[in-house]
């Protein structure tokens, strides 16, 4: 037995039974270890940024983590942007990291870089296995680091030495953390701040968006508080059979009309709404003036617990409102649009459906028609680093090979982690991908106007259109291993739509809107 | 007038005329200032590590920085392995990092992350300009810093404020920095152990390896001293009418074989050559035991002066040998190898053409057939991070429009960047790319080997094989927008690449090895 072997052995003894990887000479041990452990399932990626989003996938749903496995620096900086997603999605991810052996480091051979401080901005833990005897404890370490409370991606550094000399296989046990519920005097005065408001809101986020935080947020607002959840959410239910709160909206001053006359509101799992970018004179803090705001649950408590008390305190009935299910008629027809195109899905879609949603401009069409579909999960992009829609679905795939999932994806950020296609079609996985594809990055010309930076002339249009030429996304898809429609009329994608809901196994769809 | 506008002013004021660029809100400030500004190229990528790899195949071959424009940490991350790269080529850059508005920082919106410490690993110098008024100030500092010496990679963070307030439109101009020459005590040392070694290496790197440095090492072979260069270079002249230096080899006991008996190793614009990875039981550093070493000019002198004062110290003549002209007479038929492609490649090749190396096990062939080929200049993969071989062509392709550009890449290498393919179409650039398709990465499965982790099994053999199912790089090309043929035979091959090499703009040639 060696360090790779300690490793694994751990990761596997503590339910980390996924990697997403792209070794290289580093990290030989690592692969050649697991073929010892085949309760450990490797997926390559032919990019590291589809590794992490995947794993950041695969955590979401399966509520562990999955580890990825990196080649030294470059291999984590390829990471590093869906890492940031799943940092702000508080997702447990263990990172291996390759590096250089201990005694190689000091030679500054080309590989060589400063790890430790690259890994920071995005780490919850990080430490480096510089004996290989530590390497049992500190993976039992770090997979109870991922889980926070709140979760994150975790970094350990793992020197070729300490991979290839012996170690013991014993693995390690992971002391796993206890999210803890909201104390009563919070509760009560959360209670006690509602009762007195005129018009006070609840906010959720992270946690308290989950299928059964929900169920006891429906609670609060059958006993006539509104609910609310932040923008951009990691997980939660959308559909029939669960509780429908609105939704914070992106733009600043668009949220701040909605809030007019919002005296307090009330945090849960999340904290202070703030505007995803700063403009010239627009708001950047989301909360009314003179709005009182109380947290009754931080990131790192138990949400779930906190709603139930607190549902219970304002005597809210056992049970809220639901969505009931309602599917369009009729087949759309006509113009290929997102609306059009969430009219197929909404009457497609299975239950239990998981949807990846890297879509932007093109969401909101989806959205729209799937909040009355049959019941599935939304996983939406936290971070807004674009290019996760693909890696995401990867993920939650491998977590859930029953469930049908959907990767819904702008072409612009479809193309930032393109490479996911292949690992879609050597996994086989059961996921429909679909690209809306309009050549252009359609939010960046909005966004133009808003930060009062004018019209765009030839050069600023070079860098806002994808245009000239536009992608041939089906060739490319096809390249990559995938079978591949391209669909420019609502009756086109109606049809390929449902065709990919009938069968499994990956499909992908150009949506020419 | 803003800080956007003071900051492009000044860039092209101090000749950075190309930004490879891939914006977002934070960024449009700097998009709608381009328009005022027609000397700036901008160049569109869809996806960062291409903007960066880019920049650094324009600063190689145009000896002055490129910019890039990126989205924050997550923008910026995907760009850091090709920076690694450039850091290690020690290729000027400026990269501009767009963030929040100075009083949005604190807020934490969802792209918020610590650019300050990200940056850090891959930086030589990085500030913050966090008022208007300091932006043209620190874009004249940080091109200045891009130069070194030795050059590398700089981060300017511009938050959206400080480019969207007005700010005075004068640019400031760069006090750029001078490359002092090795001192005439260190040049007489050299001379005097050289002169009194047995068996002494001169060991080029960096400067040292440039056309102009070459001719004057040529002068030390004619004098009796063997010349050696680093294994991996950024840029060097090849072929007709250059001196050829021997190469240190890859693996690291092979390298220690060669040397075998040398007494004395001087370097010139390098350090002491170590082995790429460390290995169970073999040597790191790659200096025979007992030799002495010193060093002539260290990587920020000049290297040029230096060899030019240590040839005339050793009575050198006033030219050395120089690499006569052979083309392979035949066409090469038969299957198609690395060493019949080399053959074409030598055969067609214009004379001043540019050859980004990104080819890993395949390159031995084409290096092998091209040593005495119409002269070239080959920029390869410095800091082993591969998926840098099309990124490097688009700038080498923009910093020198009347050069013909061939772009060599593994499979594997090219997956990570495929997105250039897309920028080649769209800039209708002059390169031809040629991917070595053998599905799988070959040089992990001798890397398996060496460092003793034996035979791979199933688990392993998915980390290392790209096959099932195999790319259709055609497919791919064509749907980024490229003309691209699929080559099986040598025939095949010749035919292909002498079309490509008579006309004019990009081409794609699937290599099936």
């Amino acid at each position: 037995m060696n360090g790779a072997d300690a490793l694994i052995a751990t990761l596997v003894a503590n339910e980390v039974t996924a990697c997403f990887a792209n070794p290289g000479t580093s990290e030989m041990q690592f692969v050649a270890a697991l073929d010892g452990v085949p309760a450990m399932r490797p997926v390559l990626c032919q990019f590291e940024g589809v590794a992490t989003g995947a794993a950041d996938g695969y955590g979401r749903i399966a509520d562990r983590p999955a580890c990825t496995l990196l080649h030294l620096g470059p291999g984590y900086g390829n990471g590093v942007a869906n890492l940031h997603n799943a940092r702000r999605a508080y997702t447990p991810i263990v990172n291996v990291i390759g590096d250089h052996a201990t005694y190689h480091r000091q030679y500054d051979a080309p590989l060589n870089s400063d790890i430790a401080t690259l890994v920071k901005p995005n780490s919850i833990w990080a430490k480096s296995a510089d004996t290989p005897e530590s390497v049992a404890s500190l993976t039992a370490e770090a997979v109870a680091a991922s889980y926070g409370p709140p979760g994150g991606p975790v970094s350990l550094i793992l020197p070729a030495d300490s991979a290839w000399l012996p170690a013991s296989g014993d693995p390690v046990m992971a002391q796993m953390p206890v999210r803890p519920a909201p104390s009563g005097p919070a509760v009560e005065a959360a209670a006690r701040a509602l009762k007195a408001a005129k018009k006070p809101v609840v906010l959720l986020g992270g946690q308290a968006c989950r299928a059964e935080a929900i169920k006891e947020a429906a609670r609060l607002q059958a006993a006539g508080i509104t609910v609310y959840t932040d923008t951009f959410i990691a997980r939660t239910p959308r559909g029939a059979g669960a509780f429908a709160p609105k939704r914070m909206q992106y733009f600043g001053e668009a949220a701040l009309a909605e809030l007019e006359g919002v005296d307090l509101m009330v945090f849960v799992g999340t904290t202070m709404p703030v505007a995803f970018f700063a403009y010239p004179d627009r708001p950047s803090v989301l909360v009314p003036e003179g709005c009182q705001t109380l947290t009754l649950a931080a990131r790192n408590e138990d949400s779930v617990a906190g709603l139930a008390a607190l549902a219970d305190a304002l005597g809210g009935p056992k049970e809220g409102p639901k969505q009931s299910l309602k599917l369009p008629d009729a087949a759309p027809s006509g113009a290929l649009n997102a609306y059009t195109i969430g009219a197929s899905i909404a009457r497609h879609m299975p239950e239990g459906a998981i949807v990846c949603d890297d879509s932007v401009t093109s969401g909101a069409g989806v959205a729209a028609a799937a909040a009355t579909a049959r019941a599935h999960e939304v996983l939406a992009l936290t971070g807004g680093a674009i290019g996760i829609g693909l890696p995401l679905a990867i993920g939650a795939a491998v977590a859930a090979p029953d469930r049908k999932v959907l990767s819904l994806n702008g072409d612009g950020s479809a193309m930032y982690t393109i490479q996911a296609l292949w690992t879609l079609a050597r996994e086989n996985l059961d996921v429909t991908v679909v690209v809306f594809a309009n050549y252009t990055y359609r939010i960046l010309n909005i966004e133009m106007q808003r930060t009062g930076a004018g019209e765009a002339g030839p050069s600023a249009r070079k860098l806002l259109d994808l245009g000239d030429p536009n992608i041939d996304f089906v060739s490319v898809a096809r390249g990559l291993g995938l079978p591949a429609v391209s669909c420019s009329t609502a009756e086109d994608f109606e049809k390929a739509f449902a065709g990919a809901m009938a069968q499994r196994g990956p499909m992908f769809i150009e949506a020419r809107i």
